[in-house]
């Protein structure tokens, strides 16, 4: 296990990056801007959506899949969406290779050309609208309450792992209302789902808030979102859940006769998370030695580790372990006894360090002799001398500890990493000296808000949701302001 | 609920297609050749992916996610490879779109074309192996025992819901092994795999065999197979597993060093189950009425139904049905209580019909005094009264029996439809006028195989395991045989 990662002092960036190659997330592939995502990598994954698809179904939605492809002429019936979506797209134009006449290998066969090209999808609105008109007749047919986890694309220029990448995988939601309280009760509720899930089981403590009218999504009519905040102060926003009006059921012609057999447009909403989740993850809580991984979503929450003297006992050892392991499972707890004999247990201390394992159990002659072992946090580095009797329901309660610490260093770190600022030098001063979130006035405009991203690289993350009101003056122009606003640099 | 299916005698295939639409599974959109799977029809999906991922873990492989896109020159790389898979794929050629200079709404932005195509997997062994050879350096790193679920591509041109569609959700498995015996081995394990899951949770009994080099994997030395049988009289191949030799390894060189430190390349497996999994269990099993589900992979293994007369004792016949709903679920069936009041019973009768709901509890008003319930098997068709005491254990039984009653009855019609054939015309009419699998004499050369299916429409579905051998007489050329393969006429 090599050790060498660059620290976060040294460069976040390339911290960031070799955390996700050497603790085995992900790797790059050869198609520009599309990753690999390690079976590690996956594994994570697969326990954050086994729990965000729980509690999408304990909210009343189903899964269902949509086709891959969009033909062109759909993105163009939403007028904002097409805006945001045609310009980072992979096109479709031909379906069939043939070999080169002239012996350069396989040719694209220019007889293979499709009439209408079709899209690689970067986010499904317009495919799945156009399938609702079908489904939806009256209100007894709503509200249909859709999920989809799915790869989507979408043409990044400059690319990082997890963070931004050409493909990713994510799950979006679409659901169809008669209301617009409806809608609106929907978006929220979702919002909600995605707070609970990032600070429940990610160890993520976020601020939901609603964006602005220039960072909303493509075709909403209004977009929340989840801010989380990174080790290095910049934010990243980790889920959004749009309500969109009637736009996307007025693009698609999608009506439903109400109770009073009028008929009316449909009121919908669509909300994501995606695979960026696990680079916050990492940049969250992961420290110059690897990966801190929070015990509800680590794919191991422990592992055993036996300290052999040449062959001394060694079958005592193995048989101590296998039977602790067996305990440990037995109380629900995912762990991995390591009797690996090829490597030695520094190197797996080493290596389960990299992986962010939350708790190491080492276990020598000495411990065995002393029914004791060793255990060592991941997330503290503490080391505890335990008795090897009720371990199951020590460890158990350990990883509920460091569930909670590690919450509350995220929390606390974010308390402090929250500041107020009432000019423009002091708001430029704390994003280059402190960073973090700065709460700030605006005076409400669009020009403002650019002129302020272009001067400070900061953007308006969110209004909070229920933001206390007060007076005040915008930091740019000086023009009235009714509430402070929270600016970030971010991801 | 509409019951207008067509009946299977009228129009066997118009019978299928009534099914998965009119059953929930799926519905065709307006992407060519590309479905919509419904939320009923993925649930099915879900449990059938839940179970068959949970045997991959158990023998040991670990899910992983590679790149949607393929860059051509990696399909060249493997010369039998490229000609089974450049003929039928999506091509990406353009990274964006832009506003029609002449106002025709958006169109592909010319100068945003790619270098080098890239192709839609269509099978992704051979991103999978360039990747490979990153991670493969010693014997130490073998067995690599890989999955992923993900969507593929092939540009079919003739399509039909699950059975053959342009994009259709599958999971492929790409193992790397240091022997030829392992690689084996573990190619024959799947197999295994795949046919307990198809016979212990199908309920479909299926043919292990080795298919002919004709119709071998694009790329594989041996492809292996389960081949099912359908109601008419039809096979369908419901999994395959390939040992492929060192092809890929040798195509994208990937070597290791092994114990003795002599450089190799590596032997590699591959092995894929697919959504067409759906459509065999609809084909097998369905009757005139609907959908005929397995209780181990229903969605919905039992339905209660009240039966209400006005709004007499309304509340008590819900307070009983939301109590033996209860106990249901706490034996682990899966159970809705159905007391929408805008559906009267008999609509709600043929829609748990149509949608194979493998028990229907019905209860009214003299049942409530009665304490006993009406139960009725999908399956049999068959109605029984019974206690309400204990009808948890009693459901939880019948969802047994009808499990091995459905595998029974398509072992018995298999079984009488699997035919010896010994010469020509024999073979015909057996085709013609019984359908079902052929056992006949074949002189083992493709242009044989090709010319039996040219006059027939039938293939050699696969050479059994472990198949009697038998001198014989090829049915077309007379020349020696020394075992018969099974024909069929196969979706």
């Amino acid at each position: 296990m090599s050790k060498e990662i660059t620290s976060r002092a040294t460069d976040y960036s390339q911290w960031y990056n070799d955390l996700v190659i050497k603790g085995g997330l992900a790797d790059h592939s050869e198609v520009r801007g599309c990753m690999v995502i390690k079976p590690y990598g996956f594994a994570l994954w697969e326990r954050m959506r086994d729990e965000l698809d729980r509690m999408f179904k304990e909210t009343g939605h189903v899964n269902a899949y949509f086709p891959l492809f969009i033909p062109k002429s759909f993105l163009s019936r939403e007028a904002a969406h097409v805006e945001g979506f045609a310009k980072e797209c992979a096109v479709v134009t031909h379906y069939r290779l043939m070999n080169d006449p002239n012996g350069g290998g396989v040719v694209v066969d220019p007889s293979a050309k499709l009439e209408e090209e079709l899209i690689i999808r970067p986010t499904s609105e317009t495919i799945i609208w156009n399938t609702y008109r079908g489904w939806i007749r009256s209100w007894r047919d709503l509200p249909l309450l859709i999920n989809q986890w799915a790869n989507v694309v979408r043409w990044e220029m400059r690319t990082r792992l997890f963070l931004r990448t050409a493909e990713f995988l994510w799950q979006e939601g679409h659901t169809a209302h008669a209301t617009a309280v409806e809608a609106i009760a929907e978006t929220r509720q979702m919002l909600d789902v995605y707070a609970t899930f990032a600070e429940e089981y990610m160890a993520l403590p976020v601020i939901k808030g609603v964006k602005t009218e220039s960072e909303r999504f493509a075709g909403a009519v209004d977009t929340y979102c989840i801010e989380a905040l990174m080790q290095d102060g910049k934010a990243l926003q980790a889920g959004t859940s749009h309500f969109l009006g009637q736009n996307f059921a007025k693009a698609f012609d999608v009506r439903f006769s109400d109770r009073n057999n009028q008929l009316d447009y449909v009121w919908a909403t669509s909300w994501g998370a995606s695979t960026r989740l696990i680079g916050a993850l990492v940049m969250a809580h992961s420290d110059d030695d690897g990966l801190v991984l929070p015990p509800r979503i680590a794919p191991l929450q422990a592992v055993i580790v036996p300290i052999y003297k040449g062959d001394e006992r060694k079958e005592a050892l193995d048989a101590k372990g296998r039977e602790i392991a067996a305990q440990l499972r037995a109380a629900g707890i995912s762990v991995k006894f390591d009797d690996n004999d090829n490597n030695r247990p520094g190197f797996k201390f080493a290596e389960y360090e990299m992986k962010g394992v939350p708790v190491r159990i080492a276990m020598g002659l000495r411990d065995l002799d002393n029914s004791s072992v060793e255990i060592a946090r991941r997330d503290t580095r503490e080391k505890t001398t335990v008795a090897m009797e009720g371990l199951a329901g020590y460890v158990g309660r350990l990883l509920q500890t460091i569930q909670q610490a590690m919450y509350d260093k995220a929390l606390a770190y974010r308390a402090e990493h929250i500041t107020r600022a009432d000019t423009l030098a002091e708001f430029e001063r704390l994003l280059d000296e402190k960073g973090g979130f700065v709460l700030a006035h605006w005076d409400g405009t669009a020009a403002t808000e650019e002129a302020i991203k272009d001067k400070t690289k900061a953007t308006i993350r969110c209004i909070q949701l229920d933001n206390p009101q007060e007076e005040g003056k915008c930091i740019l122009t000086g023009n009235p302001s009714k509430q402070r606003v929270l600016f970030a640099r971010a991801y």
